[in-house]
């Protein structure tokens, strides 16, 4: 079945695979996996970045990138993740 | 090839199976997916709820768990997880 979620959130996702991976795995160890990940956490992780509940040093980075992201953005690029390398995946 | 760490890890990892799943697969959406997840993305997660540097509202039940950890425990648990489910796992 098409997904135009999936393929929306891929396109949104593009920034994130730098450190995330291309296929949500990411390239090094202090940066979660994000592949397969539950949707409604990652939303949520996503809003603490940008709400500045996750402060520590690492968090920074990713403050920054919540900034730049919607509300819809969020959910996109979460749907995304959530679904690859899952049964529900396509290309 | 016997891992006494891994073995070490499951067992201090017992108290977080009730939300995050026997294996690392969570049981609810909010909450995220441990399997697989990076060693050292893991500990300095553990190490920003106990030192309060997550504080949204699902994460005051994280913090009051990493209260009952020690580092030797943080690094256990973040072991266990990175291996369930990969190569390297062995029952």
């Amino acid at each position: 079945d098409y997904d135009p979620s999936f393929k929306i959130g891929k396109e949104k996702a593009k920034v994130c695979m730098t450190c995330h991976g291309e296929d949500g795995i990411s390239t090094i160890d202090p940066y979660p996996n994000l592949r397969g990940q539950k949707v409604g956490y990652l939303i949520s992780a996503l809003k603490d970045y940008q709400s500045r509940q996750r402060t520590s040093g690492l968090a920074i980075l990713m403050q920054q990138q919540a900034d730049t992201l919607s509300e819809q953005d969020m959910k996109d690029i979460s749907y995304y993740y959530s679904v690859l390398g899952t049964k529900q995946e396509e290309e």
